[in-house]
């Protein structure tokens, strides 16, 4: 941290700052400058919160210098964390350079709706199922989800086509008995700062993709993997899908923008959701190859065997053939940037 | 809901159409214009879905026309929504004509801290006792609050001054625990769309403050509200505390502008916090000032008795001392608007 | 401006850092830490450009420290900026302790209209008379305004009723024409960053009203504004008019909570647009009591004698009654602050 | 357009608004619903303003139901827009089939400066030079551009590498001087909506790029689109640069996610600006493979022979060595999609 005097700061004000900082355990350095002194804060370990100086008033400005995250950072560990795929089929792992594609159904309706889905994924390529159970929505008269029923019907299409199955988990109370069925657990987008939740999910001992909030900033973001990680659970990954901006034709703007900057801060590997983050299938396909050039690690798109009559999503939905269509595309995309598929 | 053909829509399109509107069990009205046609859908009690008719081809565009919401409707419940307070000294409501300012510490940090600011606060005529138990941190590595200590320490203060409190609720499994103690539950900016703990404050049988969400729509901030009261709950007052938007020299951006309309849509109350909304002390007062002039029901404001030693939310917390000027500054205004304070 | 080196950097890396610093004509200070150095860079008159350190890879981060403008700046001049009003009425100043209201006709439609709006704003207790001759739309074919005309009938107006005039300038080459006619000349929200026509305002020796533009941060606004002082025009008062958020419910965000800061940072004038800043003439009463009471130095508002039929802005337009009313409802808290009106 | 009567309008407000419709020349069209009445409006020729109709106090709502564009819309013109590329080099066009490539400095600094960035640009493929003459910058007190000694460098380069060039004008009383020079002009994002600069180059007969501005809505760009070709200059293409957001830790927000939508709406080729969209080199690379395989016409990026001094940009600015290699991964990207580059 740096703390920046005001041009009329007297030695007494000097003082009585540099003595706050030692009372906290710190070590300042006093810097002259032309018009004004300049107090730079070392010994901390973390980030220290300029808050703790805001009521000097000698002080102009103080202005914080690290990073406040640690396990998610890549100065700790600079290697890829890379996450085995459990399951028959799971001969990849999520940020070991394949591009790993989680395909299905936004939620799951009924046996057969999923089963149709859960085959076609598999068949076109696909690595992970999706498919939700517990749906948080935004008026509660939508449909909710089938809630257990449908954990059990995940469950039972990941019997039929050997692929491992992601699926949300929105509550506290439900996180036991999610983690006893999903492959790997999903945090939504409006629950990114559900805490309680994070701590939940960072005490199971699976695989945890961590969608990025509505409003949330690149650091709160990696701030949310934190806390999973401060619980133990390693395992977590990243999902961008579309941040909350002034344009409305897109339901929300997908920050691809921000993909690289992200890969340079963490180890985690970033997966990218078109479907949310255009809201419209006819986009989705162009988004998901720009997602593997962009140097993501994987793509998670919605499909439905018949999004006219979906419950939930349907406009941003791929049938089973468009979606067999992408996988060509995109694969011809991985193959120039040496990523299986 | 209007439903607008494309231009090149043949007859049977329109047909397929007006079929499925039908078997939604609504009426299509087929209004032809100059270069094509658009079919009105009658019939329907809430809105419909506008994806349920994406993927017809020759449609162009489906235009919604009605609230989603119903219960928080001004439409629905033409009068305000009046919430007494509870306590001996409740001798006014939240909503019926006196501007109810809430005031304490952002945490409870310890008893002597807190017992310091309630009786400040209760001295200078706050209405109602505010203090963090459950703290939502950014960062997992930041005092996360008092827990079950701090419920108990605010019911030792209203023993001591009779003011009611209100204080956050985080987790779904906490919510009977809180209930127990406090007066008024709230729920937080980040939890606005954590509609599992929505549908557990709606159980409860005490009122609640719901928060806006930082990135949240008035749209979708209603349809919170809407949550707790489908499951019972109809003692629920809104809480402005600023959103985010590009601009980042205040802490947030306190969305006044809001304020009007949102009072013509609902017939709940709505309260403005503007230390969160501004992120500064010293603009408090005048947005405090602005908060009575626009309308609001009243005022929650983070006093501190040491702020330069606070835990959390130094910087925007106001002395004992300024916020009994705060006090006289705001009656002013109350008086003129014909208010009590 | 404090440089970060990252914590493998060399002592050959320091010290060609520090030779940078000195080749520029500042003075480098070591800071020693824990894990890395930081270097302290003095020496400057304004803002240093981080940019010029951005290349060398040893560095971790280079953090600016001053605000990069001056003439605006309250820290240059401590007093208030007062901007004296012309004309035969003009027993007041903007900024000078009368909260000034300026009313009017989005657009000049014609003589009669002009006219009608320009007697009923003047007998309401308006000090300034707005109406736009050259009109920025969104759309080329929208009513563009009447130009020349348009200044004509403002004149005749302000003959009429001894007010002022404000209007807008859109174009370098209409300034000269503009500042002939206007008594206040106006630049818009879309043309804060028209970097050519802030000179042009620069160089003519009357008042210049900014808009901030609506995706603009207070300093770029501040920015904006000290372009047209450092042409020599010293007489320049900011206009907040709502800036651009998600929210699309009202038509745009009224940022009052940034009005206290801005009084803060600068000692010019600062006038509140509530019509923009809601687009709904029935909010816009309660967001110009807030006005007051957030210690605006004014307000300008949309009038029209039939706003159901006018050619641009209707719906955010007061009727002459109805500008009436909010006069006396903001007169009352103006009196409460011991502000004129 | 549709209107929707609110819940108790009578039948005499029902025909007051039908006459209303009618005295605009349109035609009203009733649709009876169950708690209301609806009224369609046909016989417009473009979109209806909604404000015509806000002051109808038994108006619920007026929702406006086509686009408010022309000229720009692929509806009027479904095949793709075509800018043939003038020059020696020129054997290739903007919008048919080719990926073209334009970079060069941000600000052309001087004429060493200047034609080492153009040779090396050529070498590495690009197809137009880019550099900034007049510079639009946020301060008054930072480097404004060569003017036009920048231009008649710029021609050298032109003369020397063969390579066209486009260069931004900032100025109406500039357009003429610029178009003598440039090949294509530029219009910047902060003058996206100063109306009377897109009618000025809208007379001019030179290809126009507008680059997106910073909080432009998709229908605000293709509206100032549509002030171009409204004046008869067709040789129009958009850029996408990055829009802003609460994201701070990227320059700006690329909005590669509203790429295929615009591509839909429009016949006119889009170019992609990583450079600023990111604001830092390490980005550049990743975000313009993903402009390719997005479906974006073409690229503009900043190239410079020594970022590190760089009077403006540096740090979004690419080495030639860096830039020859960004050539060779986006040209295999290319290929795959059967682009030529």
């Amino acid at each position: 941290m740096l703390i920046l005097m005001k041009p009329d700061a007297t030695p007494a004000d000097i003082d009585g700052v540099c003595g706050r900082v030692r009372e906290l355990g710190f070590t300042p350095h006093l810097i002259p400058g032309q018009t004004r002194v300049a107090i730079g804060v070392t010994g901390n370990q973390g980030a220290i919160d300029p808050s703790l100086f805001a009521h000097f008033p000698a002080i102009a400005e103080a202005v914080p210098v690290s990073r406040p995250w640690k396990l998610v950072s890549r100065d700790v560990k600079p290697d890829h964390t890379i996450i085995p795929l459990p399951g028959p089929r799971a001969t990849c792992a999520i940020g070991g350079g394949t591009f790993v594609v989680m395909a299905g159904p936004c939620a799951v309706e009924g046996r057969e709706q999923l089963m149709t889905a859960a085959r076609a994924v598999c068949d076109a390529g696909a690595r992970v199922l999706r498919g939700g159970a517990f749906k948080p929505r935004t008026s509660p008269y939508s449909f909710q989800g089938l809630k257990e029923d449908g954990l059990k019907l995940l469950a039972e299409a990941r019997e039929a086509t050997g692929l491992p199955f992601i699926t949300e988990v929105v509550d506290t109370r439900d996180v036991d008995l999610v983690a006893e069925h999903a492959d790997i657990l999903q945090v939504g987008a409006r629950n990114m700062q559900n805490f309680a939740l994070l701590e939940a999910v960072g005490s199971v001992r699976k695989p945890v993709m961590l969608k990025r909030g509505l409003s949330a900033t690149i650091q709160e973001w990696l701030m949310a993997a934190e806390y999973i990680m401060a619980k133990g659970n390693y395992q977590v990954m990243l999902c961008e899908r579309g941040i909350r901006t002034f344009e409305t034709m897109t339901r929300n703007t997908l920050d691809l923008g921000s993909i690289p900057l992200v890969k340079r801060l963490t180890h985690l590997p970033v997966i990218i959701d078109p479907s949310h983050g255009t809201g419209d299938y006819r986009s989705v396909p162009a988004l998901a190859r720009a997602a593997v050039a962009v140097g993501a690690d994987g793509l998670m798109v919605e499909v439905h065997p018949d999004p006219a009559r979906a419950l939930s999503d349907g406009p941003q939905s791929l049938t089973p053939a468009n979606f067999a269509k992408l996988m060509e595309s995109i694969s011809a995309i991985a193959k120039v940037l040496q990523m299986k598929i």
